[in-house]
């Protein structure tokens, strides 16, 4: 995954803090906001991008969903991992 | 929701046993299958997909992935939850 300034990484926040997140860059003057997650987070990525479009940015919708699989140091060598991207615009 | 023959709705089993279920609906002749899955389930729906692809059926790709909000009954009324659909074609 790369970095951007419009991309939101989903963690062990509550959804909240990832929806100011993505609510600030929209309100920053970006057209598309990216989310992302890995493993256990892709359910709270998906509450984020419901909450951001139904209860603060109803003109935002999906430009693209991604599943894809990645691989990541575990503790006993590297592990598979689900990931999802959810490209917003508005 | 509405149930279909080709949908797998994943709940609190292992994900080898939905992956087994989608890689079936594929083999008795079905060319599309969707896999359906609310809240928390959500992060386990993007992992049989994935499985699904990587590891049994290469020629399975992604026709179309809907995320959307639900209401279902919970102990203290009705409560909204993330909910993911994905199609599979082959």
């Amino acid at each position: 995954m790369e970095a951007n300034d419009n991309t939101v990484y989903i963690g062990k926040k509550k959804p909240m803090s990832y929806v100011l997140a993505v609510v600030t860059q929209f309100n920053n003057g970006q057209n598309e906001v990216t989310i992302k997650a890995r493993g256990r987070s892709i359910s709270c990525a998906v509450d984020v991008a419901e909450i951001v479009r139904n209860r603060f940015m109803t003109d935002v919708s999906y430009k693209d969903i991604r599943l894809t699989t990645e691989e990541v140091e575990g503790e006993n060598g590297p592990v598979k991992v689900s990931s999802i991207e959810i490209f917003l615009t508005k």
